[in-house]
């Protein structure tokens, strides 16, 4: 099935159905807490599913739009992307790195499973997510989905997601200017959405070098858009609203864009960032709306 | 160049120098302290870099020469199974699971530069073993590789070598049979040694089914050897001699081989297993005498 074949008018619920085909792929590639080890498995259900915006499986999607991917290999991305996402989650939570208790309204895993079992549901999240995407047949050529691999190895390791963490713990009670906030950013967030949004592209038919380069300053724009904005939310919304900890990046002393800009300059920074991805994508045309939609709920959403 | 060119006499020769060949490859792939973020790479280094017996790359080597591999290609499959192996250490090594303080008889990641970075180094040391695995073009097509990849993932995850720690956490302070015992070794420690030896063998251009059944057989056998000895050793050995804390299963609680069977029987276990191990290989012939001898090493080894 084409993404494209969908109803495009209704945004809302484009958004709805496909975070529900994401929910259920998960569920069903996510081992079962009644198979062996049992506890391991509900552990790691419990952190990966039955919430979350499922912001990167929707740019997934979205981006497969533009080079008519077929929707069920677009799964297999956004599945594996959101593992990886799922992992650095429970990681983060935990006592040695953020020790917060609250995530998506619940506790947090190493509050409800204990720290040895979270440490190891991190661990196997990560895994699954090289597993799913090794083992399905895409329907592109082999050589391109070791490349895919690659490609999401990259945007989670030392250089990525994960390096990216290792600034953010550097950067407590520490003063660093916009640059190194950026560049913290652009690999703690940005360097999986933009692996989300490229690797959707690749999984279609009409992916062309110069697709992969508009969508490329996308995701760097929207990705960093999204970050701005989460620290605007940081300081603006409540607990109950957020889902998680509120205030808390102010109460550990990190760096945000509102400490560092205030908060009606990072307001127009995300604005700005907002206006630059969506002329990424002009040249795309029609076929970018889903990500032109998602760049508008990333600047508008509220939590 | 071919492993069967080396010359096949001297095996504490072929040891040495291949373990120095895995350490020059593993330098020569992990990113270096200078890059950003530094201290990331500094501690990565640390944890997989100047020690170790560096047995499941050997067992690669070993393997790789029953079908002929080229040695580039068995660097990375063991270079792979090593990085997910340092990564197992590290993130074993915490407070929240084993609390241990020393490793190859130096401080432990965490000791040596906090819990926050050995989370973050375990989870970037497995994410580099899928990374090196993907992006490195082997002599074998794509597409066997991409099963190579769904093999290391299958062994290192929830139903691999996670899923064993997961059991292992759960027998602490509880009566486990010897049936429970072996299941949790398969996994913990058989899994990825397992790994080791088919992804070494499915290199080669002379890997056939039959050969991978042999080497699965004596994979088995001699994974579970290698476990019995490390409980035989954890008993008998003085901490100096293991480079790690001796007696430390016993004093967590831990059931071991040595606590079900006594000394004595799981001597004898051990080399009941290792003669299964060599009967599974002797239709290879000549070309599997270094993984015979790694069989015999494995049983004889004083650490």
């Amino acid at each position: 099935m084409l993404l494209a074949a969908m109803n495009p008018s209704d945004f809302n619920h484009w958004m709805q159905a496909h975070a529900e085909r994401m929910e259920s792929w998960l569920e069903a590639h996510i081992p079962l807490h009644t198979s062996f080890p049992g506890r391991l498995h509900e552990a790691m259900r419990y952190s990966a599913l039955g919430g979350g915006k499922r912001m990167r499986p929707l740019l997934a999607y979205a981006a497969g739009a533009v080079t008519e991917a077929q929707i069920e290999d677009l799964d297999v991305v956004g599945g594996a992307v959101e593992l990886i996402h799922a992992y650095s989650l429970v990681h983060d939570d935990m006592p040695c790195m953020d020790n917060d208790v609250l995530r998506r309204g619940r506790p947090t895993c190493h509050v409800a499973f204990g720290e040895a079992t979270a440490l190891l549901v991190g661990d196997s999240l990560q895994t699954l997510a090289f597993e799913l995407l090794a083992k399905t047949a895409l329907s592109v050529p082999p050589s391109k989905q070791l490349g895919m691999l690659h490609l999401l190895a990259e945007a989670s390791g030392a250089e990525g997601m994960a390096g990216g963490q290792a600034i953010d713990l550097a950067s407590v009670n520490t003063e660093i200017d916009l640059a190194m906030l950026e560049n913290m950013h652009l690999r703690k967030t940005g360097a999986l959405i933009r692996a989300s949004i490229l690797l959707g592209a690749r999984c279609g038919p009409q992916d062309t070098p110069e697709i992969q380069e508009a969508l490329d300053q996308f995701a760097r724009a929207a990705g960093l858009a999204f970050q701005v904005i989460d620290d605007v939310l940081d300081t603006e919304a409540d607990t109950a609203t957020l889902g998680k900890t509120a205030g808390k990046d102010a109460a550990d002393c990190k760096p945000t864009y509102v400490s560092l800009l205030g908060l009606e300059s990072a307001r127009a920074l995300a604005h700005s960032l907002h206006s630059r991805a969506l002329e990424a994508i002009t040249p795309l045309g029609d076929k970018a709306t889903k990500l032109a939609e998602l760049a508008d709920f990333i600047v508008e959403r509220r939590h």
